[in-house]
Protein backbone atom coordinates (compact mmCIF):
# COMPACT_ATOMS: atom_id res chain seq x y z
CA UNK A 1 0.00 0.00 0.00
CA UNK A 2 2.53 2.45 0.96
CA UNK A 3 4.16 2.52 -2.88
CA UNK A 4 0.78 2.85 -3.90
CA UNK A 5 0.86 5.86 -2.20
CA UNK A 6 3.98 6.87 -3.16
CA UNK A 7 2.83 6.65 -6.79
CA UNK A 8 -0.07 8.48 -6.85
CA UNK A 9 2.09 11.57 -4.91
CA UNK A 10 4.55 10.89 -7.54
CA UNK A 11 2.00 11.56 -10.46
CA UNK A 12 0.76 13.98 -8.70
CA UNK A 13 3.72 16.06 -8.03
CA UNK A 14 4.66 15.30 -11.91
CA UNK A 15 1.35 17.38 -12.78
CA UNK A 16 2.12 20.21 -10.58
CA UNK A 17 5.58 20.58 -12.67
CA UNK A 18 3.79 20.41 -15.84
CA UNK A 19 1.05 23.30 -14.68
CA UNK A 20 4.21 25.40 -13.57
CA UNK A 21 6.30 24.75 -16.65
CA UNK A 22 3.17 25.72 -18.70
CA UNK A 23 2.18 28.88 -17.45
CA UNK A 24 5.92 30.07 -17.29
CA UNK A 25 7.30 28.87 -20.39
CA UNK A 26 3.97 28.19 -22.39
CA UNK A 27 2.38 24.84 -23.63
CA UNK A 28 4.92 24.28 -26.28
CA UNK A 29 7.53 23.93 -23.74
CA UNK A 30 5.96 20.91 -22.18
CA UNK A 31 8.23 18.45 -22.13
CA UNK A 32 9.21 15.26 -20.65
CA UNK A 33 12.55 16.32 -19.98
CA UNK A 34 11.19 20.23 -18.60
CA UNK A 35 8.72 19.27 -16.62
CA UNK A 36 11.43 16.41 -14.31
CA UNK A 37 13.74 19.30 -13.94
CA UNK A 38 11.20 21.27 -12.70
CA UNK A 39 9.86 18.75 -10.47
CA UNK A 40 13.62 18.01 -9.74
CA UNK A 41 13.43 14.33 -10.69
CA UNK A 42 14.92 12.34 -13.67
CA UNK A 43 13.69 12.16 -16.80
CA UNK A 44 13.94 8.73 -16.04
CA UNK A 45 11.39 8.58 -13.13
CA UNK A 46 9.53 10.66 -15.28
CA UNK A 47 9.46 8.40 -18.15
CA UNK A 48 8.94 5.27 -15.72
CA UNK A 49 5.23 7.52 -14.74
CA UNK A 50 4.07 8.76 -18.38
CA UNK A 51 5.45 6.84 -21.66
CA UNK A 52 4.76 10.14 -23.35
CA UNK A 53 4.60 14.00 -23.23
CA UNK A 54 0.46 12.94 -24.22
CA UNK A 55 0.05 10.88 -21.63
CA UNK A 56 1.23 13.27 -18.88
CA UNK A 57 -0.53 16.17 -20.43
CA UNK A 58 -3.52 13.76 -19.89
CA UNK A 59 -2.94 13.01 -16.32
CA UNK A 60 -2.29 16.59 -15.61
CA UNK A 61 -5.42 17.73 -16.70
CA UNK A 62 -7.63 14.84 -15.44
CA UNK A 63 -5.68 15.94 -12.47
CA UNK A 64 -7.26 18.66 -12.27
CA UNK A 65 -10.53 17.48 -12.50
CA UNK A 66 -10.46 15.50 -9.45
CA UNK A 67 -9.18 18.16 -7.48
CA UNK A 68 -11.77 20.55 -8.75
CA UNK A 69 -14.17 16.85 -8.09
CA UNK A 70 -12.76 16.80 -4.32
CA UNK A 71 -13.38 20.50 -3.50
CA UNK A 72 -17.28 20.57 -5.00
CA UNK A 73 -17.55 17.68 -2.80
CA UNK A 74 -16.09 18.80 0.26
CA UNK A 75 -18.03 22.51 -0.37
CA UNK A 76 -21.62 19.85 -0.93
CA UNK A 77 -20.80 18.21 2.57
CA UNK A 78 -21.43 21.25 4.32
CA UNK A 79 -24.49 21.89 3.23
CA UNK A 80 -27.58 20.55 4.41
CA UNK A 81 -29.28 19.12 1.52
CA UNK A 82 -28.25 20.84 -1.71
CA UNK A 83 -30.41 21.33 -4.41
CA UNK A 84 -29.45 21.38 -8.46
CA UNK A 85 -28.73 25.18 -8.23
CA UNK A 86 -26.39 24.55 -5.14
CA UNK A 87 -24.44 22.05 -7.11
CA UNK A 88 -24.14 24.08 -10.30
CA UNK A 89 -22.97 26.83 -8.04
CA UNK A 90 -20.29 24.95 -6.05
CA UNK A 91 -18.96 23.82 -9.64
CA UNK A 92 -18.72 26.98 -11.13
CA UNK A 93 -17.41 28.35 -8.66
CA UNK A 94 -14.41 26.16 -8.29
CA UNK A 95 -13.69 27.56 -12.10
CA UNK A 96 -13.04 31.89 -10.94
CA UNK A 97 -9.14 31.73 -10.06
CA UNK A 98 -9.37 32.57 -6.44
CA UNK A 99 -5.78 31.50 -5.27
CA UNK A 100 -2.67 30.90 -7.46
CA UNK A 101 -2.88 27.40 -8.28
CA UNK A 102 -6.57 28.20 -10.12
CA UNK A 103 -4.63 31.34 -11.70
CA UNK A 104 -2.40 28.75 -12.98
CA UNK A 105 -5.05 26.19 -14.34
CA UNK A 106 -6.74 28.78 -15.83
CA UNK A 107 -4.11 30.62 -17.15
CA UNK A 108 -2.53 27.18 -19.21
CA UNK A 109 -6.30 26.07 -20.03
CA UNK A 110 -6.96 29.69 -22.10
CA UNK A 111 -3.84 28.86 -23.74
CA UNK A 112 -4.70 25.23 -24.29
CA UNK A 113 -7.85 26.52 -25.87
CA UNK A 114 -5.77 29.30 -27.85
CA UNK A 115 -3.11 26.70 -29.10
CA UNK A 116 -6.14 24.10 -30.35
CA UNK A 117 -4.58 20.81 -28.63
CA UNK A 118 -4.30 17.82 -30.33
CA UNK A 119 -3.56 14.51 -29.00
CA UNK A 120 -5.50 12.67 -25.99
CA UNK A 121 -5.53 15.91 -24.13
CA UNK A 122 -7.45 17.91 -26.73
CA UNK A 123 -9.85 15.14 -26.89
CA UNK A 124 -10.54 15.37 -22.83
CA UNK A 125 -10.33 19.15 -22.92
CA UNK A 126 -13.58 18.79 -25.65
CA UNK A 127 -14.95 15.82 -23.96
CA UNK A 128 -14.76 17.50 -20.58
CA UNK A 129 -16.41 20.47 -21.74
CA UNK A 130 -19.14 18.55 -23.36
CA UNK A 131 -19.92 16.61 -19.98
CA UNK A 132 -19.80 19.99 -17.98
CA UNK A 133 -22.15 21.10 -20.40
CA UNK A 134 -25.06 17.90 -20.03
CA UNK A 135 -24.28 18.15 -16.40
CA UNK A 136 -25.42 21.93 -15.81
CA UNK A 137 -28.08 21.43 -18.48
CA UNK A 138 -29.51 18.33 -16.30
CA UNK A 139 -29.26 20.39 -13.44
CA UNK A 140 -31.17 23.56 -15.12
CA UNK A 141 -34.01 20.68 -16.20
CA UNK A 142 -34.14 18.94 -12.60
CA UNK A 143 -34.75 22.37 -11.30
CA UNK A 144 -37.36 22.42 -13.26
CA UNK A 145 -37.74 26.44 -14.00
CA UNK A 146 -35.51 27.65 -17.16
CA UNK A 147 -37.90 28.33 -20.37
CA UNK A 148 -34.70 27.30 -22.60
CA UNK A 149 -32.13 25.04 -20.21
CA UNK A 150 -30.22 24.63 -23.63
CA UNK A 151 -30.00 28.30 -24.43
CA UNK A 152 -29.54 29.07 -20.57
CA UNK A 153 -26.26 26.61 -20.04
CA UNK A 154 -24.77 28.07 -23.26
CA UNK A 155 -24.94 31.57 -21.60
CA UNK A 156 -24.29 30.32 -17.88
CA UNK A 157 -21.28 28.75 -19.29
CA UNK A 158 -19.79 31.49 -21.20
CA UNK A 159 -20.14 33.76 -18.80
CA UNK A 160 -18.31 31.47 -16.21
CA UNK A 161 -15.11 31.38 -18.74
CA UNK A 162 -15.23 35.26 -19.52
CA UNK A 163 -15.52 35.58 -16.33
CA UNK A 164 -12.38 33.58 -15.26
CA UNK A 165 -10.71 35.32 -18.58
CA UNK A 166 -11.28 39.16 -16.98
CA UNK A 167 -10.33 38.26 -13.63
CA UNK A 168 -6.73 36.76 -15.12
CA UNK A 169 -6.50 39.92 -17.44
CA UNK A 170 -7.03 41.85 -14.55
CA UNK A 171 -10.02 43.61 -15.39
CA UNK A 172 -12.29 42.71 -12.76
CA UNK A 173 -11.33 41.62 -9.18
CA UNK A 174 -12.24 37.84 -7.80
CA UNK A 175 -15.24 39.88 -5.88
CA UNK A 176 -17.32 41.48 -8.71
CA UNK A 177 -16.90 38.05 -10.77
CA UNK A 178 -17.60 36.50 -8.05
CA UNK A 179 -21.31 38.44 -7.98
CA UNK A 180 -21.66 38.16 -11.41
CA UNK A 181 -21.68 34.66 -11.12
CA UNK A 182 -23.90 34.61 -8.83
CA UNK A 183 -26.02 36.77 -10.57
CA UNK A 184 -25.60 34.50 -13.69
CA UNK A 185 -26.91 31.36 -12.15
CA UNK A 186 -29.99 33.03 -10.56
CA UNK A 187 -30.96 34.12 -14.03
CA UNK A 188 -30.13 30.91 -15.54
CA UNK A 189 -32.31 28.65 -13.46
CA UNK A 190 -35.18 30.94 -13.33
CA UNK A 191 -37.38 32.28 -10.74
CA UNK A 192 -37.45 30.09 -8.05
CA UNK B 1 -1.27 62.64 -50.63
CA UNK B 2 -0.49 58.95 -52.65
CA UNK B 3 2.99 59.18 -50.32
CA UNK B 4 0.46 59.04 -46.87
CA UNK B 5 -1.92 56.61 -48.33
CA UNK B 6 1.21 54.50 -49.18
CA UNK B 7 2.28 54.84 -45.50
CA UNK B 8 -1.04 53.73 -43.95
CA UNK B 9 -1.29 50.85 -46.20
CA UNK B 10 2.47 49.63 -45.73
CA UNK B 11 1.41 50.12 -41.60
CA UNK B 12 -1.58 47.72 -41.90
CA UNK B 13 0.37 45.04 -43.66
CA UNK B 14 2.91 45.29 -41.35
CA UNK B 15 0.24 45.06 -38.29
CA UNK B 16 -1.24 42.01 -39.98
CA UNK B 17 1.63 40.53 -40.46
CA UNK B 18 2.03 40.64 -36.97
CA UNK B 19 -0.88 39.34 -36.12
CA UNK B 20 -0.09 36.13 -38.32
CA UNK B 21 3.24 35.79 -36.34
CA UNK B 22 1.41 35.52 -33.23
CA UNK B 23 -1.11 33.20 -33.74
CA UNK B 24 0.97 30.63 -35.28
CA UNK B 25 4.24 31.00 -33.27
CA UNK B 26 3.04 32.80 -30.41
CA UNK B 27 3.46 36.15 -29.07
CA UNK B 28 7.01 35.57 -27.52
CA UNK B 29 8.29 34.67 -31.36
CA UNK B 30 6.63 38.61 -32.36
CA UNK B 31 9.83 40.54 -33.42
CA UNK B 32 10.62 43.51 -35.70
CA UNK B 33 12.75 40.58 -37.45
CA UNK B 34 10.30 38.08 -37.93
CA UNK B 35 7.38 40.29 -38.67
CA UNK B 36 9.11 41.76 -41.71
CA UNK B 37 9.96 38.39 -42.94
CA UNK B 38 6.43 37.76 -42.58
CA UNK B 39 5.17 41.09 -44.39
CA UNK B 40 8.12 40.13 -47.24
CA UNK B 41 9.48 43.47 -46.66
CA UNK B 42 13.25 44.08 -45.35
CA UNK B 43 14.01 44.24 -41.74
CA UNK B 44 15.55 48.04 -42.48
CA UNK B 45 11.81 49.20 -43.96
CA UNK B 46 10.13 47.74 -40.71
CA UNK B 47 12.36 50.22 -38.70
CA UNK B 48 11.16 52.63 -40.74
CA UNK B 49 8.02 52.92 -39.43
CA UNK B 50 8.20 51.50 -36.06
CA UNK B 51 11.36 52.13 -33.78
CA UNK B 52 10.36 48.99 -31.33
CA UNK B 53 8.41 46.27 -31.10
CA UNK B 54 6.22 47.56 -28.46
CA UNK B 55 5.19 50.50 -31.15
CA UNK B 56 4.61 48.00 -33.57
CA UNK B 57 2.68 45.99 -31.12
CA UNK B 58 0.65 48.86 -30.49
CA UNK B 59 0.04 50.04 -33.73
CA UNK B 60 -1.48 46.28 -34.30
CA UNK B 61 -3.83 46.69 -31.48
CA UNK B 62 -4.97 50.37 -32.54
CA UNK B 63 -5.36 48.82 -35.80
CA UNK B 64 -7.95 45.98 -34.78
CA UNK B 65 -9.17 48.86 -32.58
CA UNK B 66 -9.79 51.08 -35.83
CA UNK B 67 -11.11 47.60 -38.09
CA UNK B 68 -13.79 47.29 -34.91
CA UNK B 69 -15.05 50.94 -34.93
CA UNK B 70 -15.05 51.36 -39.30
CA UNK B 71 -17.29 48.17 -39.42
CA UNK B 72 -19.89 49.52 -36.32
CA UNK B 73 -20.37 52.29 -38.56
CA UNK B 74 -20.75 50.78 -41.52
CA UNK B 75 -23.21 48.86 -39.81
CA UNK B 76 -25.36 51.38 -38.04
CA UNK B 77 -25.49 53.40 -40.81
CA UNK B 78 -27.48 50.58 -42.93
CA UNK B 79 -29.78 51.05 -39.36
CA UNK B 80 -33.13 53.31 -38.86
CA UNK B 81 -32.01 55.65 -35.78
CA UNK B 82 -29.96 53.01 -34.19
CA UNK B 83 -30.66 52.89 -29.75
CA UNK B 84 -28.60 51.90 -27.15
CA UNK B 85 -29.28 48.50 -27.52
CA UNK B 86 -28.91 48.29 -31.19
CA UNK B 87 -25.19 50.14 -31.07
CA UNK B 88 -24.30 47.67 -28.05
CA UNK B 89 -25.55 45.06 -30.00
CA UNK B 90 -23.46 46.01 -33.49
CA UNK B 91 -20.19 46.56 -31.32
CA UNK B 92 -20.50 42.99 -29.10
CA UNK B 93 -21.50 41.39 -32.32
CA UNK B 94 -17.64 42.56 -33.67
CA UNK B 95 -16.28 40.41 -30.75
CA UNK B 96 -17.39 37.03 -31.77
CA UNK B 97 -15.07 35.42 -34.12
CA UNK B 98 -16.96 34.76 -37.33
CA UNK B 99 -14.18 35.05 -39.92
CA UNK B 100 -10.65 33.77 -40.06
CA UNK B 101 -9.26 37.33 -39.20
CA UNK B 102 -11.23 37.70 -36.50
CA UNK B 103 -10.59 34.25 -35.11
CA UNK B 104 -6.66 35.23 -35.42
CA UNK B 105 -6.96 38.71 -33.81
CA UNK B 106 -9.26 37.04 -30.78
CA UNK B 107 -6.51 33.77 -30.29
CA UNK B 108 -3.79 36.44 -30.06
CA UNK B 109 -5.91 38.65 -27.65
CA UNK B 110 -6.07 35.67 -25.12
CA UNK B 111 -2.45 34.97 -25.77
CA UNK B 112 -2.03 38.36 -24.49
CA UNK B 113 -4.44 37.84 -21.73
CA UNK B 114 -3.22 34.67 -20.74
CA UNK B 115 0.62 35.70 -21.41
CA UNK B 116 -0.05 39.04 -18.63
CA UNK B 117 1.72 42.14 -21.52
CA UNK B 118 3.41 45.06 -20.04
CA UNK B 119 4.48 48.10 -22.03
CA UNK B 120 2.30 50.49 -24.23
CA UNK B 121 0.69 47.36 -25.28
CA UNK B 122 -0.67 45.97 -22.25
CA UNK B 123 -1.82 49.43 -21.35
CA UNK B 124 -3.56 50.08 -24.32
CA UNK B 125 -5.44 46.53 -24.02
CA UNK B 126 -6.49 47.00 -20.15
CA UNK B 127 -7.65 51.03 -20.95
CA UNK B 128 -9.40 49.99 -23.74
CA UNK B 129 -11.41 47.01 -21.68
CA UNK B 130 -11.77 50.04 -19.31
CA UNK B 131 -13.45 51.91 -21.74
CA UNK B 132 -15.65 49.37 -23.53
CA UNK B 133 -16.80 48.84 -20.26
CA UNK B 134 -17.73 52.67 -19.39
CA UNK B 135 -19.22 52.82 -22.93
CA UNK B 136 -21.33 50.06 -22.50
CA UNK B 137 -22.54 51.22 -18.93
CA UNK B 138 -23.31 54.40 -20.37
CA UNK B 139 -25.91 53.11 -23.15
CA UNK B 140 -27.42 50.78 -20.48
CA UNK B 141 -28.03 53.64 -18.27
CA UNK B 142 -29.24 55.37 -21.56
CA UNK B 143 -31.45 52.96 -21.87
CA UNK B 144 -32.83 53.28 -18.84
CA UNK B 145 -34.24 50.35 -17.99
CA UNK B 146 -31.87 47.73 -16.41
CA UNK B 147 -31.84 47.79 -12.51
CA UNK B 148 -28.05 47.52 -11.84
CA UNK B 149 -26.39 49.02 -15.31
CA UNK B 150 -22.63 48.31 -13.86
CA UNK B 151 -23.19 44.48 -12.74
CA UNK B 152 -25.25 44.37 -16.16
CA UNK B 153 -22.31 45.68 -17.95
CA UNK B 154 -19.79 43.13 -16.01
CA UNK B 155 -22.05 40.45 -17.33
CA UNK B 156 -22.26 41.25 -20.85
CA UNK B 157 -19.05 41.48 -21.36
CA UNK B 158 -17.77 38.65 -19.89
CA UNK B 159 -20.77 36.74 -21.80
CA UNK B 160 -19.41 37.92 -24.92
CA UNK B 161 -15.76 36.99 -24.53
CA UNK B 162 -16.25 33.39 -22.91
CA UNK B 163 -18.91 33.11 -25.86
CA UNK B 164 -15.84 34.04 -28.18
CA UNK B 165 -13.40 31.96 -26.33
CA UNK B 166 -16.08 28.68 -26.82
CA UNK B 167 -16.00 29.66 -30.40
CA UNK B 168 -12.41 29.30 -30.35
CA UNK B 169 -12.29 26.38 -28.70
CA UNK B 170 -14.96 24.55 -30.81
CA UNK B 171 -17.32 23.89 -28.30
CA UNK B 172 -19.91 26.37 -30.03
CA UNK B 173 -21.00 26.86 -33.03
CA UNK B 174 -20.91 30.79 -34.49
CA UNK B 175 -24.51 30.96 -34.63
CA UNK B 176 -25.35 29.32 -31.39
CA UNK B 177 -22.82 31.73 -30.15
CA UNK B 178 -24.54 34.91 -31.96
CA UNK B 179 -28.02 33.60 -30.41
CA UNK B 180 -26.81 33.64 -26.75
CA UNK B 181 -25.55 36.72 -27.16
CA UNK B 182 -28.61 38.65 -28.29
CA UNK B 183 -30.13 36.66 -25.32
CA UNK B 184 -27.27 38.29 -23.19
CA UNK B 185 -28.01 41.64 -24.87
CA UNK B 186 -31.88 41.49 -24.14
CA UNK B 187 -31.49 40.42 -20.46
CA UNK B 188 -28.82 43.49 -19.63
CA UNK B 189 -30.58 46.02 -20.65
CA UNK B 190 -33.84 44.37 -18.90
CA UNK B 191 -37.64 44.46 -19.91
CA UNK B 192 -38.15 47.12 -23.29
Amino acid sequence: MPRQVDHAQRRRQIADALWRVADEQGLDAVSLRRVAAEAGVSMGLVQHYFASRDEMLLFAMEAVGERVARECGAALAEMADPGPRDRVGVLLRQWLPADEQRRREARSQFAFLVGGVGGPAGTFLRDGMAMLRAHVEAEIVADGHAPDPRGATTILLALAEGLSAHVLGGHLAPEEAGAALEAGIASAFGPA
